[in-house]
């Protein structure tokens, strides 16, 4: 029995103590959070306490779901407990940061996993599996399609360090992932059609494009708003033929009429069609808990990925490509 | 807080124990089998205790999930305590026997809700609301394919009472359910092509017609074997369109070489295809214990299947349309 | 280089001369009709003249695309003249004058091809060959979906023979193509929704279900109207998989919005759904004429199919099966 | 009736000329080319003669399909004569040629279409057709897959002006085409995997960004490569939805077995894929030479696409994005 605390009672905290709760072989060992009412809410619902940061700490393995600046400090904390950390992206917005939180979290020797959780979606494991196997021979091009259904606030935007580091940094993680090789050079070219988002300073639509030593290509484009759902696709083209993993709908339902055949549009957003993928990577978090050998993604991919969001941010400021 | 009990720890028991376990405002009262060891380990996975027949029809409500010839001694023992019925198909394979006990738990004015999972599906459910909202028209055509990955064991088949009152038996609640009308007759062709169906004296292979008093045609076609998946798809032909639900996959990949492009094959049984559906149907016995005003099927619904089972078995034996 | 004439220069007709004038090796050698304006304006179109009939049998081959009632004494006119013969479906209406005609042909030992046109569609020729390669094992359910667009104008479907023998037939020729053995029985049950339809006498909804001695069964579902475009199907069920070929549609778009992926409705009728089909048949028409070793429906099968109509006309009066 | 005549019997005049012949209201006024045979070949199959190519100037209209290097010389010679030109692309290999022959073009004021046969493929003018009536609302991202089922001989790899010049050309066509706006900058990312591709001096997978005024960014993939065939695929997204054109297949056929479905590979290549395109095309130049008003390629479009191109080659080996 493994005993696993929660900070932050928010959307993903939430998703993350659920998760926990009703898996085999863990005891959730209370929610932390600055809100303690919501803190009590989550907590009642997961059949679990209300505990303060320094319990969390002392549970022996912690998942930080709280605010994304508090989640370096909160790091450092659990390595000096020697406490194991799932933690959310990002781990900080500024690399240097990272890099300090990642040394601690090194010298101190604790297990440290951050939540690419695509990676752990049953359709994109399959493709890497599929990858990996042998099945497309040498990969040669990717391409990752990655939009949101609608715009996040302005305010969370403000604060967001913006589209690369936001959300694309998912899809440079996936990059890496399925490229098995780092990246050399990213080039990268954004707009902001909407106002809220152009007014924040931010874009809302990209497409990026990574280069490796191999010289096998990855493109990704974005963009905050897709009428038609929450579009995330990968495609993976290579010497033998192509994999590609596709969205999946709520049902299998198609309805004809004089204008067609029409079927469901992709799931809302993340909660439905990542709901897999947060199960899976607790249980992987639990496994390593264990000892198990599987493989996640941790620090090193975090900050990585937070790198080449940097180079990218530079690189659609300048038109030029960003060497990595 | 609804106490529910199970009785029955096999396959079918376990999912139903396993979803009551982790639903809200509901206690799981206990866990009772003739196996006292399997009803054990059931009820150590969910938390629960091992308890004996009276003590399950003192829950409250119970969940039938024990061997077929069971079921109407069950709700009987159930009608005569009060307690609330979840039974799974079928009541009884005998017509006379099941009017019996039907009889009995509408004396008791007990609650009785039978298993059709199927009308719980998320796709079926949805091409039921599409066909009730009007989104084709007058229904003219339904087709229903029904097919599973592999036969049941030579024992299982010898005492399910055949294919059409063990399998069919599904298709012809779902026909019941969509076409919103009672058929008025009903014709069968079956084959055995499996020498262990046919040595059992029974059929693996089938095609059913179903008549109705408005017109409206169904078909459904039944196999024992299907080397792709568990092949669950119905099909709704109306004046004004068409609306089909068709089978769900493990994953969204799509995989291309010389050979084309190649999906997943369908989800592999029922414990996959109708997982929602399994935890839907639940739900929606709770809500009608709670006295909600929910749609379900009951014994009424349950006799009738079993009514045009045995006319299609009727009708398969002598090439004739039998009446309903 | 092989001398062709074509009597009727109606829909089918002018299909016919346009793709015999665009072939290799073929000569158009005129257009007969009783109308002979409609005869001068196909000639002109294909670069041909108009011709009698003599001079129609006398071409060496002829393609038969007149009205109906015609059809068997033409063909006799053919054999008389030991002209070959490519006859648009159905011979005749009446079983004794089609066996009186194909005695005929068959003592003047002529070419005899009937207008099978689905045969010779890719999709199924294609389905028919991974049928006949083993790609499914033993077939054991075949099923057809085959629906119009949109009913015939009510002049058409009194003097049609009715839905069985007009629209179903081509199904039935199908089903005995695909089988590979001949029904031994046939069920039907058939419904009349649309008014025009039954003031004529006929039946505009069906579903028939063949039987055959190896076990295998075959179902047909038909309809007058489909919102949706054509819907011309075919799935075939065997011990080793499935194989089915789907509507096929004027492009690829899919149009993605809140509501969903759609994709264009089926090809709106026979002219462009079965457009290579028509082109297929008459090269096939002309290699047999070059006597090279081809398979094509012949008189026997235009004579099969329609005995089955006549046995599921009477099977959907009286309920029974037909034995055949 | 209109006279025209076509310059080279290779493949691509083959179909040109062969389209011709079928077209009502044109005359193919004959064959010409270097190879007499060739020509002769070509010309017997379509009904026509051989001619030298002062007679083909001398037909009205000529359709040009010789090699590139003889383009614009022909172009020219056409201009010379008043003859209405019909041009394959590319017009020439330098830019600068291109520019003095479009004057020579302009200065006679000759009809002038160039064979971005693309813009005529049904699913891709359906595409633009939606974009155009507004059906996404603000295109914001465009996305286009080409590739190539296998790489063209070495030699011709040499002579073809490289990737970019040879095939990236087409896309650029199209992503101008559906932009409805010029590309302000363009960054390229290339790699060469083929041993006989990497000696040639060229590249064979590629990454394309277009950037534009008013912010809509455009994709571009290419690969000389796809083991399933010519990959040929349009994704638009905009701000109200998203329109896409995939691969059409040869049948509709679906084969499934415990492996899962599978379908056909993409057709072949571009004479398969394209061949509605090619008598599409062919038929608005017909159109445009009787004085219709419909839109088509013309030089400056073939300009255009080749400035790109070359700005594309410059920034894949700069890695800077180049200014249009």
């Amino acid at each position: 029995m493994h005993d696993v605390a929660v900070i932050g009672a928010g959307r993903i905290g939430s998703i993350h103590a659920r998760n926990l709760a009703a898996m085999a072989g863990v005891r959730l060992a209370g929610i932390a959070d600055a809100d303690a009412v919501a803190a009590g809410r989550l907590a009642a619902t997961c059949g679990t306490g209300v505990i303060g940061l320094d319990a969390a700490f002392g549970a022996g393995a912690v998942v930080i779901a709280s605010p994304t600046p508090t989640h370096a400090d909160f790091i450092e904390r659990a390595a000096a407990a020697g406490c194991a950390v799932f933690c959310e992206k990002p781990i900080d917005l500024d690399a240097a940061r990272v890099r300090a939180c990642l040394a601690a979290a090194t010298r101190a020797s604790i297990l440290l996993m951050v939540g690419f959780n695509r990676r752990f979606d049953p359709s994109f494991a399959a493709l890497k599996a599929t990858i990996a196997g042998g099945g497309i021979g040498r990969l040669e091009l990717l391409s990752i399609t990655s939009r949101d259904p609608a715009p996040p606030p302005a305010a969370y935007i403000r604060s967001s360090g913006g589209l690369f580091r936001d959300m694309t940094i998912h899809d440079f993680d996936m990059a890496r992932f399925l490229l098995g090789e780092e990246p050399v050079g990213v080039h990268a070219t954004a707009s902001a059609f909407l106002d809220a988002v152009r007014e924040a300073g931010d874009v809302d639509t990209a497409a990026i494009t990574l280069r490796t030593g191999s010289g096998a290509i990855a493109t990704i484009t974005n963009s905050r708003r897709a009428s038609y759902g929450y579009d995330q696709r990968i495609e993976a083209h290579g010497e033998a033929g192509l994999v590609a993993a596709g969205n999946r709908t709520a049902t299998s339902l198609v309805h004809a009429d004089r204008h067609g055949f029409r079927t469901d549009p992709a799931l809302p957003f993340f909660l439905e069609r990542y709901e897999a993928a947060y199960q899976n990577e607790l249980a992987t978090f639990i496994a390593a808990l264990k000892g198990e050998d599987v493989a996640f993604p941790d620090g090193e991919d975090g900050l990585r990925a937070l790198l080449i969001a940097d180079a990218a941010l530079e690189s659609s400021r300048t038109g030029r490509e960003v060497a990595l």
